[in-house]
């Protein structure tokens, strides 16, 4: 048997801990499998006193990150403290810098830094692998960089955050507010203090923009991703969704189109019996469309301790064997600047829900900007809520405004946007329009 | 650029163009992310005029796939002729002999041949890949072998016959019956003429039990899995399912049970809700269940010639890269006998279909027949068919069977067996009772 591969560990929180009962647990097996045996040798994390359900007495403890990447006693890098900062950022630089290989699940910091941490590594010839930075036990990085190595790929999407595909599928079940289901996911766990970077869709934007970069060949750049939260989501629009044959899921999505790679990230409608359609509670879900093949989807838990470290730990293996390939799947300094498809360009159906003010002529108005647009509508769906004590007017009418649920054909983000602004200014609609993009398969 | 990976063709149908295509539209990319280009430069096939959709005459003819094997020119031998015997298997022989890679989609070959392949290349440590040859498009080798590498695996299951679920799915949304089903399968191609070999599980079966040696370390033994096909199934079953909450799906499943390892392929009713009920058509899917880890689900194209080829180009670009694994994960040295567990203990929840005979006594009879072997009920759902002329009876009977549908707790299959062999006896049910599996997550 082979020397054992040494690890060094950055990082004991959920994940740490979880790598280390994995080694342990799976050691003959990847043994056998790798051909060495994979040991933790030593650990750095920010509080050496902190309670954890494990002994680390037995690794050697190395204060700083930094230091722990420079040891030359460690033969590969595990790096899961997080950030895009330092000290991950730096402990990171110093192993490649070393031509150390490392293990990372920060999508932070490759969603930032990705294609210079690539340049870095492929200088100094080591392995800079990262299953565990997107959609935690599913993998979908392996098989965008080898898996699928023969396609062309046209379109990834996915569910990558457990928290709001939770609160989501929670709020379809129970008919309840997007309030009444984060505070539940806050219970259980699946959601922060402060939610806003799940909720608001940051984190699947950055998750998006590596997948975008492995499938495209690009620069990894989050700050080409369009990004649009759930927080606006109502239970009329997933009411509205239900009737029409869709489900609501926040997706990141990105294609090649004729204008170049559009990133964005925003609540969709998906047709209910599609595969991702189907994926509820905290569990993602990727789907890879490529040229003229039918589209493969990846169904599986998104994140949790085992399912992070687990990938961690089928990197590490991948490095026990001895198998390299570019962090990206294409050579870093062959990777392109992302030519980014503004999202006016994008075009799609749209669902839009409108409170159509109770008067002669709104409907017709709405219409006519509509048309001007060149927007094709290929449902309406208008009714007038139930209320408790109706107020009846001369006319017959209530006075209230009426919940209008367009659908349009295929039309282009501009479009909506110009017609909607234009509705607002005729001042015949009351609030703002809810409008959510449609994806079909 | 390094002198670029040289490739035999052996076998130049559907798949084998398709690998031609592939490598051909694929070349700067594949070229740019495995560090050398791929290059078909000589082919086999049994007819050298056949018409085909590619022009053959850039590539060196042999006529012999061994004799293509053996050629000191070629760096690998991609067998896509099929079948267990020669020449297929003897082509690989030659060429895992001489120490060359291969890359073949042959299930019928690696299922009965497996095991003994897999010695004689590592034995010349030469690569063995087949990631075509289960569940074509979608990546399930690659992700046994080497994605999900830190775990220990439970269970597999998954929809491996595009032909099957076709024919069911078909069933379920036209309310057909199976041989309407068949028929229309054929006239698209998605049956053959004799379909014996996808319609009574055979395909499924030699493509679990090279799963199966892939998650669970143990030699490929296509003989020790139970087969059960779909000819059986009526619309009635399908309905009984429906109204129950289920799907029915043609699985195979392989599970560590304490009796060994469980191979079984059958006709099986799966909750609605899960991931693998939701897949329609010839579409397939695999399920791994794996220590402490939430189920991933694979769904993607199984057959075809350009989902099958682009899974021999993913194959041929590890293989431009240096990836080497082991043919099934495992050292082949170190793969165990399987220890197989007896359908007879298999244990699980069943849907039994009986028509009873209408006379008094006959619910009574089952009722002790099925205690007698502790079998307990979840539901019992009885009714008298809809007929165009009922005949009365002095009691009120009708006279005819009377369908009966009992879904039971988890119970053993010996218990099932047994009780079914008494009722029988009793002469209190008509016809054979139809057993249908049912499948938990």
């Amino acid at each position: 048997m082979a020397e054992p591969l040494k690890v060094g560990l950055a990082g004991v929180g959920t994940v740490g801990t979880a790598v280390i009962r994995l080694l342990a647990e799976g050691r003959d097996k990847l043994a056998a499998r790798g051909g060495r045996p994979i040991e933790v040798v030593a650990v750095s994390a920010r509080s050496r006193g902190k309670r954890r359900n494990i002994d680390l007495k037995k690794f050697r403890w190395v204060a700083d990150p930094v230091a722990l990447a420079r040891d030359p006693s460690i033969d590969v890098l595990v790096e899961v403290i997080g950030g895009a900062g330092d000290p991950a950022k730096r402990a990171v630089e110093t192993a490649l810098a070393a031509g150390k290989p490392v293990v990372t699940a920060n999508k932070a910091l490759l969603a930032r830094h990705g294609h210079r941490l690539a340049m870095l590594a492929e200088r100094h010839r080591a392995v800079l692998d990262f299953e565990a930075a997107v959609a935690g036990g599913i993998p979908i990085v392996k098989t965008l960089r080898e898996g699928l190595n023969g396609n062309s790929f046209t379109r990834i999407y996915g569910i990558l955050n457990g928290t709001c595909n939770y609160i989501l599928s929670r709020m379809e079940e129970g008919r309840l507010t997007f309030e009444e289901c984060l505070r539940d996911a806050q219970r259980l766990g699946y959601a922060e203090a402060d939610p806003t970077f799940d909720v608001e869709g940051h984190d699947t934007a950055q998750k998006l923009a590596i997948l975008a970069s492995l499938a495209f060949g690009t620069k990894v750049d989050p700050d080409a991703v369009y990004v649009e939260g759930i927080s606006s989501i109502t239970p009329a629009d997933l009411d509205a969704a239900d009737e029409l044959g869709y489900r609501i899921k926040l997706l990141g999505v990105a294609v090649r189109t004729e204008a170049g790679i559009e990133q964005r990230v925003h609540p969709t409608m998906v047709p209910k019996e599609t595969a991702i359609a189907q994926v509820m509670g905290v569990t993602n879900a990727v789907t890879v469309d490529a040229d003229g093949l039918a589209p493969i989807t990846l169904v599986g838990p998104g994140a949790g301790g085992t399912a992070t470290a687990s990938a961690v730990v089928s990197d590490l293996a991948d490095i026990a064997r001895g198998v390299r390939a570019p962090p990206f799947g294409h050579p870093a300094a062959r990777m392109t600047t992302i030519r980014k498809a503004p999202m006016q360009r994008h075009e799609g159906g749209y669902y839009i829900r409108l409170l159509a003010r109770d008067r002669p002529g709104s409907a017709a108005t709405i219409a006519r900007r509509l048309a001007q647009q060149r927007i094709s509508l290929e449902s309406i769906m208008q009714r007038h809520e139930v209320r408790t004590a109706p107020r009846a007017s001369r006319s017959g009418n209530t006075g209230d405004p009426v919940p209008v649920i367009l659908i349009t054909y295929a039309t282009s983000e501009d479009a909506v946007r110009k017609a909607l602004a234009a509705v607002r200014r005729d001042r015949v609609i009351s609030g703002r329009p809810q409008v959510i993009r449609i994806e079909k398969n």
